[in-house]
């Protein structure tokens, strides 16, 4: 028996738990805030609603949106000079996994200095960060949950994995009616996103009792409101991802994720696809790939999403990856690289750069260059 | 949709984990530390273990162990007196449920002031408390998951009920090697009371569904596990307990208990009754009592636990609470009152003291003391 960890942040869910923005802020000390965000959050409305409740709180803040998809290392380091120049004390991001990420590098550099690059990988982290109060607008990172931030060196081409305990925000304001405003576009992506974090955190090496409960309990409601929320966007059916988000938040935080994300982070780092598209790409051939490492958990995976069990665990599997390609089929959702690529002139020195991705540490099945580059071209 | 929480310390878990206990108060800045235990875990030859550790890390230390079962009130006032002579800076508690939460009783007063009796309730902890390190050696009691303490008036001959986010210690040290040293009569009550810890927390009315994820975990485990841990004491079902009481204490600190509890700490608070004993005696009738307010779900308990599903939800809640009935027996643990106690002419007085316990503010039916006398009586 290997000794284990199992840490979450507090999380308060619930439609309207907004409003306790700047009570949490207090609570952890804040005299000013350092707010962050983008400008998609802001034309949602959200930024001037957020803004309001800390200022009926009497709270002072700096607001920095300066953030783009696939956040990049230099917006992290100009976050992290106005943060020291305005004096800031907490950190509150506001949004999707972008201004999260980038939330996460600011309070990395103001407190341990240097650049971003020099804490690449597992637990490189020295010292405590300043408070964290994160309100994800939409789902899928679980930025808000875990203990990663993932950033784009833009010289390398590369999104770098940086996990540490310490990147945990201290609490999460889960708000669900903050989806209510996505488009039915904006969510497929999270929507894969998370399904990838349920699948790669159960049959990662290092998953254990708790995060396997989180990983099966988050597959379970995806399975059973993923088409319902897409094709009607109502908030119960949202309000259910989002639950089940958390769960495989809880899960990938402390079991981390593998080969899926290793491509996905290698293809971001060269062209700014979105996280959860590519998800929808890669997760049936990387399920496929990794098979022969871990069938009785993949055909556990595909008993909760078909509700069926075949003759052999390898069948049962099939089944479930299948599955999930129809359902990516059924959403009209985008399952060819070429869709959103123009050319595969890249595809190798990607799939070089995905070798050496931290998630790599953690998934069941090693993955030479070659197999991924194969990967890549399955799907293209 | 209510807003609600879910929270838990930072868990680790696994057999020689213990050998952390310096490096995790250092963590939290310990310079001096206050070790709370009592003579049993010394006779048990952990403490001196413990001791050894943090001599080892170069760390001073105050050792308190004037703590009896059913921790009274003049023991936590006692023990922050001398915390604050020692100018002591990390609380680290090594036991089972009565020097832990003696440990969150002190670390109470020394940063709040007061007396112990005027936190009794929910939320009523203003200021945030010393550093806390946990390490249970046995379970049960959860006190190392929870935002609980419970600690005897010794007046007023009844048990108090605290409870605070505040008071959820920063870390638990779960190290199921320390389990190797109970005896078969130490970890029956511990049993029952994680039992009752996830079936409380499961019907309780402020449940939701991260905490019915865990109760039902627990106790699947639980359901499993109990039998062979009692027949063989072996590590690998004391591990599977511990990880049951786990998941049980993750529910119940963010849904809270209920009848059960309430009776429980009356009769504690008045005789010195074993607390996890008294839920072996009163399970099964508090199902019964609380039955008509939550069939669904003691149904889905009842389906957990003998894996049988009747014509009704009815009928199959009841073959649940008949099968922990028979559990219970046989098992050979006490299941009646006489068998405990000498009289029963404090049965009334106990009753009117268990309406005004924190616990009945989330159990699922409302209970007059004359309901609570008449499940002593049926349990006499």
């Amino acid at each position: 028996m290997d000794i284990y960890k199992f840490t979450i942040p507090e999380i308060i869910f619930g439609r309207g738990c907004l409003e306790y923005a700047g009570i949490c802020a207090k609570q952890l000390g804040a005299s000013r805030i350092f707010v962050v965000s983008d400008h998609g959050v802001e034309n949602a409305g959200w930024v001037k609603r957020l803004l309001d409740i800390l200022e009926k709180e009497n709270l002072d803040y700096v607001y920095y949106c300066d953030v783009t998809p696939n956040p990049k290392d230099f917006q992290i380091h100009n976050g992290a000079e106005l943060y020291k120049d305005a004096k800031s004390d907490v950190i509150l991001a506001l949004g999707g996994g972008s201004p999260m990420d980038a939330a996460k590098g600011i309070a990395l550099l103001v407190s341990n200095g240097g650049d971003i690059q020099d804490y690449e990988g597992v637990n490189k982290v020295g010292y405590p960060l300043p408070p964290m109060v994160f309100i994800p607008t939409t789902m899928g990172s679980e930025s808000d949950i875990s203990q990663f931030v993932v950033v784009t060196d833009v010289k390398r081409e590369i999104k770098m994995t940086i996990i540490s305990r310490t990147l945990m925000p201290n609490i999460t304001l889960r708000d669900p009616s903050l989806l209510t405003t996505l488009s039915r576009d904006l969510i497929i992506g999270p929507l894969f996103d998370s399904l990838s974090h349920a699948v790669e955190s159960y049959v990662s090496p290092i998953a254990n009792s708790f995060t396997e409960t989180q990983s099966l309990k988050g597959l379970d409601i995806l399975a059973q409101n993923i088409r319902p929320a897409l094709e009607t966007l109502e908030p119960k059916y949202l309000e259910n991802v989002a639950t089940a988000g958390i769960y495989a938040g809880m899960a990938f935080s402390n079991a981390s994720v593998g080969l899926g994300h290793a491509l996905a982070h290698a293809l971001g780092g060269m062209y700014d696809v979105t996280h959860g598209i590519a998800h929808c790409l890669l997760l049936p051939s990387v399920m496929r790939f990794n098979l022969p490492s871990c069938e009785k958990k993949m055909a556990k995976i595909s008993k909760i999403v078909t509700e069926t069990e075949l003759h052999t665990n390898e069948a049962t599997a099939l089944l479930g990856i299948e599955s999930i390609e129809k359902l990516r089929d059924d959403l009209r959702v985008p399952s060819q690289l070429r869709e959103i690529l123009t050319d595969k002139s890249n595809l190798k020195k990607i799939s070089k750069n995905a070798v050496n991705d931290t998630c790599m540490l953690t998934n069941p099945r090693d993955a030479t260059w070659e197999d991924m580059y194969r990967i890549f071209c399955e799907v293209w």
